[in-house]
């Protein structure tokens, strides 16, 4: 695990905008990229998973002198117990998302949240058929009251083996998957039974066979993926399913004449709503002086909001702090989940309101408006005249924006997609993608996800890979700050595909330009949502699998996290291994320091379920194993393919 | 916290059998006591609580050079999101049993589990009426039916405040302590959702604010008392609520003759089961040569099967290894929690076979009986066989049982402390107690609860506390591993009061002797349970509070977990605290490394929830700090008390 750091220093970026900020003021103001440099070194016993703190008794490192717990608990078993909790985490995390939005379901249909409506029934009609809601005689009110009621069951079932399996997940995937989870014991019933389950398997003096631990981490990762369709489907009819949409991305959106508010965090029930009260709020904003209210977004309720309302995305992660730095921005309003508390000391030296607006996350010295659903535009309002008040206090003379955005074209949920493909086949869209792969036009399907981390230079990865498969005729889908990356760098836009894609790609995507007769060229990664909209993306690997009448451990299709942080992407990584998909991190997670749960990732995890990791640090490198996974299951597809088309030759042809 | 370890060998024990064997067999077989010893020094970030690895960002510590994580979390969110998260694990492997219980009482009602009963209707219906359930017209198995989907409720309710209140919670304890949980948004809706919220709470970029997260955590412990009061509950209504019963214990309990095997871990449902199916196995014992077959106890099912069966107990927590090597244990049934891996290895080195239960309870190498309820005799007779096996293997030269064991008086429900409490006063128990206060006769109330932890000399602070309380006239009931240390030293006798009590509590002990007639006289310590039963330590307080009419952070009762290492025990202190008790630990939890979060737990607390913390590692000191903390309510209580009287008399002589 000897990972060269290339270059360890305050500017570990490749973003322009990011590189021009850190450059004028990096060093005066501290900044993430400053406290990892601090941190240098990092405690190798955590890195690699073997250091245990879960009683009172610890912490236990495992060393050459003490080759196992104080109870005697081996690597493997700290390390897998790690590693579930590290799951437990990021499912715990979506899942509250999905609660909140599931409640404000429930809201809406008392008619407690009047700011909030169905506005997408079509929607509303594919989701409940897909779960088994019967639409008969029932009015739209009363079948998404069923949904809502469906979803809190999901979430809340008692976790028993002769209790149903959660619906999202076995309604969703194809049954071949559902038998599998099954069999190995790792299809949940209830979301948060599932959590607290593993939870208490991973206490003191629970389990410490690492494979029956990391089974129920893929349980818990599936339950995952369950909480993230509901919260998905549900946001889709509440605001909308994307549709394509164009923008723009990096901090060159801040605009100096306007109040600049940043929306931040995960979920959308806030953001929708600053989008609107900003838009209706104009003459306020006039009235002190600004030309208007802009919005943009930061990380995936950026994302969020991009894909719905074209609003500009900011910028990712782990430059968070960095748009307050340039003294334009008035306010960030956060919500949910990944927001650095950094934010509140860099936003003291400058006039730039921190406002958080969830009741458990809070940031001590910020500004905290309670943001209550019944209230929401009242609240959203709220919010906004705090931005006003603090671009009063704006210092004209420290402003400085880099000038860097690019055009993005992004909205393309999988009905989005779909509407594409469309145009080429009307009869079986999916068809479109499925003959380019056996023709060999398309190498195969790449998700781009995850997060920044700075054990990374900061969208380096996300990039150089991105790239690497473009040239190499992949066609690829992204999410959360891997399409955020991509967003600010250009990729999201036909220019792009002009520049880097392969042949093959470049013919497939013209195609689907010619045949859809578009205003802007499809661009060259495909921006899915935020990182809770992962379920998009898979659920276009399940649709692949149907066509292909295969198991989806054939499809080749596999997930990349180049930069992953959190532990939402070590539960996302993982339900993507138990669905099927190869899927290349490119950072090191804290199981190094097992060889046994370090195999069973990279190894035995596919022969069980077909899908496996990849650990890969260097970018280059990743291109190569991500394109070998795909060729792997393309070839065999080929192969599969040839011999069945020879065995009905033959059979037609009476031998 | 610079903490003297007096003594870092690997003899750390008071317990003269453990040391027996340790001195005989210590240093050739490796165990916990020597694991100890070679872990040392231990991590200082960890002991602190600053060190954070909740994203793969890190591990970030805090240190001189680097006084904020990469996000720019402080040491106190760092601290408080580290506790929060091992509250999260106590109150999760408690509410495991809890939903094993309850997922029995279903199997019950449904015929699928025909070897389980209602054993206590009064205990049924006793529960039934506290937790409003009505009994009018109904047949017992409908009542239990009823409690069962309560109990089900409880756990899996929706996380929402407009929900119902956690019924354990809200109908268990007095008003006033509902409202103040409720006032401070700390009463759980269901524990399993908010178990999964706080989970949330903790992930990278959530919660930053140390209050916030510590509120959370207090809601999560009461959360926790929720399912613990469930799970005492239906262990009573399935196995009987415990009576007094005489026993004995300490590896002298070993029987040479018998083929001995020790049940282990804290659940009930198997543990009865191998009791049963021990008795009547009797013929197999003796076909091979044995003289029968003998049940013994460790740790927390030894606490469940000792106070309903009258079982003895072999041995507390971190003395787990040592019966093995007596050569004299032929088989090891171990369930869930608190079951070091260690004993596999130890098992190693003798006939011994460690048989595990419980799907989430595995250890490579060992047996496992995959414990299922529907066939829950066999089962047991399946596990027996097995030990039976093993007995034929049984080395006699290698047997060495030390002689030491002690009587023991046990099975202080509360309900069987109340019986004791009418032969007194018929009309009102309670007040036998709460008189004696009044009186001066006793001090208050003390519960010994909780485990071992190596940083402390074994079962030192578990006797030096209750012998210094016993002669300054605490009434102590007693849990867990702390009652196991209790009863293994003999403090569990008559004999030991006549040593140890002060002279008020002999008074009034034999006051209540004399009354009763009993042929064994009481105990120092009331045994009221595993560490599970913590509850009905917490229900004697409410009855006391009720009693004088008070919120009970002004009853003179206090808790001690003198040698704590469990996240459970993290959890049960917590709501402790909550709900309005001075709590003392004998070992530093890991949060010293903000004075933030240790000032809340130690004084902010006390001024929004009456209870406290006190961290005191030193045994005397520890008695010293206790005494005062129940000498400032009992102060006040009877100068309340007196200012009463006089307001009484002045108004009946008309001032």
């Amino acid at each position: 695990m000897s990972e060269e750091v290339k270059k360890v220093d305050n500017k570990r970026t490749i973003d322009p905008a990011a590189l021009a900020v850190l450059e004028q003021k990096g060093g005066q103001i501290e900044t993430a990229y400053d406290r990892y440099v601090k941190m240098q070194p990092q405690c190798n016993f955590g890195e690699q998973g073997i250091c245990c703190r879960i009683c009172l008794q610890g912490p236990c490192r495992i060393t050459k002198k003490a080759s196992k717990g104080i109870c005697g608990a081996h690597d493997y078993t700290i390390v897998a117990r790690n590693l579930l909790r590290m799951i437990c985490g990021g499912t715990a995390a979506h899942a509250d998302h999905t609660r909140h939005m599931a409640h404000v379901g429930a809201m809406m249909l008392e008619g407690e949240a009047p700011d909030y409506k169905i506005t997408d029934l079509q929607k509303l009609y594919a989701v409940a058929d897909r779960i088994g809601i019967s639409r008969e005689g029932k009015s739209d009110l009363e079948i998404f009251e069923e949904l809502v009621e469906m979803a809190r069951e999901d979430l809340c079932r008692f976790e028993a083996a002769d209790e149903e399996a959660a619906r999202w997940v076995s309604k969703s995937i194809i049954p071949e998957r559902v038998k599998k989870l099954e069999d190995c014991n790792v299809m949940p019933r209830g979301v948060f039974g599932t959590i607290a389950e593993s939870i208490a398997q991973t206490h003191a003096g629970m389990d410490a066979d690492p494979v029956n631990l990391i089974f129920q981490g893929l349980k818990t990762a599936v339950a995952d993926f369950c909480g993230e369709h509901i919260a998905t489907d549900l946001s889709d009819i509440i605001f909308g399913t994307p549709r394509p949409v164009v923008s723009e991305a990096n901090l060159g959106v801040l605009d100096p004449e306007c109040i600049n508010i940043a929306v931040h965090g995960h979920n959308p029930l806030l953001s929708e709503m600053i989008v609107s009260a900003a838009r209706e709020m104009k003459p306020e904003a006039e009235k002190v002086g600004a030309r208007g209210i802009k919005v943009s977004g930061i990380c995936c309720t950026g994302n969020e909001v991009l894909m719905r309302q074209g609003v500009p995305l900011l910028t990712n992660f782990i430059s968070q702090e960095l748009p307050i730095m340039t003294g334009a921005l008035d306010a960030m309003i956060v919500d949910i989940q990944c927001i650095m508390p950094g934010i509140r000391a860099v936003a003291e030296c400058f006039h730039t309101r921190i406002v958080t607006t969830s009741g458990n996350v809070k940031i001590p010295g910020a500004y905290h408006v309670d943001f209550v659903e019944e209230n929401a535009m009242d609240k959203a309002r709220e919010v906004i005249t705090l931005a006003i008040e603090a671009y009063k206090e704006r210092n004209k003379d420290r402003i400085s924006i880099p000038q860097i955005k690019h055009k993005v074209v992004a909205g393309f949920s999988l009905e989005a997609l779909l509407e594409l493909f469309k145009a080429v086949n009307p009869e079986n869209p999916i068809q479109v993608l499925t003959e380019a792969i056996e023709a060999g036009e398309l190498r195969g399907v790449v998700l781009l996800a995850g997060c920044n981390n700075l054990k990374r230079i900061h969208d380096e990865n996300h990039l150089t890979i991105a790239k690497g498969l473009a040239k190499n005729n992949v066609f690829m889908v992204a999410t959360g700050c891997a399409a955020g990356a991509c967003a600010k760098a250009g990729l999201l836009t036909g220019e792009a595909v002009e520049k880097y894609a392969g042949d093959g790609l470049k013919k497939f995507l013209y195609r689907l330009n010619e045949a859809n007769g578009l205003k802007e060229d499809l661009p060259l990664v495909f921006h899915m949502g935020s990182c809770v909209d992962n379920s998009r993306a898979y659920d276009l690997m399940t649709l692949m699998a149907r066509q292909w009448g295969i198991d989806t451990p054939k499809v080749p299709y596999t997930a990349s996290a180049p930069e992953a942080m959190s532990e939402k992407a070590v539960a996302i990584g993982c339900w993507c291994v138990a669905l099927g998909m190869p899927t290349h991190v490119g950072v090191y997670p804290y199981i190094t320091g097992s060889d046994l749960v370090n195999g069973i990732a990279l190894q035995i995890a596919e022969d069980v379920y077909g899908g496996y990791f990849m650990w890969e640090t260097d970018p280059e490198e990743s291109v190569d194993r991500i394109l070998a996974s795909l060729d792997e299951r393309t070839w065999k597809l080929r192969v599969h393919k040839q011999a069945a088309e020879k065995y009905e030759t033959a059979l037609s042809t009476g031998w």
